[in-house]
């Protein structure tokens, strides 16, 4: 339903929007609210190209709602704040993830534990409380509630740490619930994509013995090389998946396309965890039996709470973790998603807003 | 390859075995080894009839042996001790369930998990560290190392007691170990034969509001009224199911045969666990989506360990829950095998190994 101008709210903005399945990315004119009492404006100076951006856009997973402007991995600075916002002032530098709003009412928001909040408000293709869309980060400017924005430590490069926002929280939230965190452990993590990268980072930095697991015999040098990953092995080799069965306390899977989980659980450990972060459009083959021999477990996990993200951002800080980027001009999206396809990235694709989105 | 008549053990036994795919048992003469230091002997009263004993004569999950003389829920009266023995002595009540040796040195031993040791040796149709095969408990007599006999409390009568030594603790583990035991929780126990009848039982003396799930409408009145359960769904009524999303702290699901994951999985709350421990033949499919979105998990369980079979017999003896069983004579086995692939029983087949198993 169209609403009538004074309806409308009132600060113009703009963008690039998908229109229709075709997923193709123009400029976009469109307007945001008012800095709330609670709100923090922020002008946008980065944004990451999530895989989830390039299936919302051409309605894979259905349910876009067009126009469709997307972009969850926003990194800029505070341009105004409401009166009543306690955590930020103009100036500060701070990024927004997936999430806008919840309830802060359900069991979920009460464990900070927002992502898991029946009633959340996703960054982009939502509806606000309000009743207004929600527009993505592949535009000029933000407006979010304090709650919901991250505060980036100064020692954190703005453009290198936006795809932590949705790719670093995605990972490291697994690692640390499921236990995959101790020193010592031996975790595998399929698949070294913009996910993957990261989950060989953070588990890295806890210590952790990392095997990257991958299709791509190519990978190698830099999975154990420039990522720092302990080993490498090709899932299509069976001697080499062979040989490492039953050595894993954990695996974080990161591939969203088909693939058998039956090798994967042969890696683990008795009583080792299987978690998926990437989202198969259709179903994965489950053995079951090989579950029960060692009590294993299969867990899917979708990213992470406010404060865990927050906490997420300072241990990045800390231990000096960016994503590996490709920074692209605005209007180099729509070859950034034809490369995405082919998985033609080293490991994320960022988009350089502040300088590079032109006005319409 | 055949023993010479002075490698074969000493023991005079006989039960009733398999000889070939075809699964008739039928009578059987075979040995046991002498009472070793540390070995009890006993005499077989009862055994229950599990599932996987009907698997295992058929060789529907590939591997068994023939002669193959099934059952792993014994119960009966110690007729010998070893010298180095501490546990036990003659004339008291003891158990035996799926296990009858394990290493005592891996990682799984040490933390009382014999039912995932590696080199465990099952009770039946596995080879004893000696070199022998093992046979199970439809027969005369059973010799053990103590270390895998459970002391039976004198008021849990031992014939309804004897399907808690698989039945029951392939169902209290995974109540125990993912926490699914606290009063208040909410349990779904899908399918209600042997397994389900034991995990509503002991998910009710827990204090938790459970759930049957089933196929058959006809069996609500059991489940609620004899089995105490608080409701029941039949899981094919999709305005049932749709009822009961999201209110699940978990789900014990003891189906061995093909069924879909999908609406188990949507009656999870979020971190709900949905633990396998029937053993479907073929994998299942299972959606990932779901997984993701509420950080559930699907995990398996196999039994439970030695400590953890004495704690539960030790549980029901307190709580009074022992297995609802038809006892059944020796030479009724093989009818009982085709009411069991039908599923006609309530709960449990017990064999009066006793007083009806004729020396042949």
């Amino acid at each position: 339903m169209a609403k009538s101008p004074e309806q409308q709210p009132p600060v113009q903005a703009f963008g690039w929007a998908a229109r229709d399945t075709s997923g193709v990315l123009t400029p976009f004119k469109f307007s945001r609210r008012a800095t709330g009492d609670k709100d923090v404006t922020f002008k946008v100076l980065y944004c990451g190209i999530c895989h989830s951006d390039l299936h919302q856009i051409k309605n894979e997973w259905g349910g876009t709602n067009y126009p469709c402007l997307p972009g969850h991995e926003i990194v800029g600075v505070v341009t105004e704040v409401g009166t009543k916002v306690k955590k930020f002032k103009v100036g500060d530098r701070v990024g927004v993830g997936g999430i806008v709003w919840s309830c802060h009412t359900c069991e979920d928001c009460s464990n900070n534990l927002e992502n898991y909040c029946p009633k959340l408000v996703l960054t982009y293709n939502s509806t606000y409380y309000d009743g207004t869309p929600t527009y993505g980060g592949y535009s000029d400017l933000m407006v979010v509630d304090e709650h919901f924005v991250i505060a980036i430590p100064e020692n954190l490069p703005l453009d290198a740490c936006a795809p932590l926002l949705c790719a670093g929280i995605t990972t490291y939230s697994p690692l640390r619930h499921f236990g995959l965190d101790r020193a010592g452990m031996h975790v595998g993590v399929v698949g070294l994509g913009g996910l993957g990268h990261t989950a060989v980072k953070f588990a890295k930095a806890f210590g952790v013995k990392v095997t990257v697991i991958s299709t791509s015999p190519g990978k190698k040098q830099e999975a154990t090389e420039r990522l720092g990953a302990d080993s490498f092995m090709v899932s299509r080799d069976p001697d080499q998946m062979q040989a490492a069965m039953g050595t894993m306390d954990g695996i974080i899977d990161t591939v969203s396309a088909q693939h058998p989980l039956l090798p994967l659980i042969g890696l683990l450990k008795s009583h080792g965890k299987l978690v998926m972060v990437g989202a198969p459009d259709k179903p994965l083959e489950l053995p079951v039996f090989p579950l029960l021999m060692g009590r294993k477990i299969v867990a899917g996990s979708g990213g992470g709470g406010i404060k865990e993200t927050q906490e997420m951002i300072n241990f990045a800080a800390k231990h000096n973790i960016t994503a590996d980027i490709e920074l692209i001009p605005m209007d180099y999206v729509n070859t950034a998603m034809e490369r995405l396809v082919k998985a033609d990235v080293r490991y994320r694709f960022v988009i350089d807003i502040g300088n590079t989105l032109k006005a319409v």
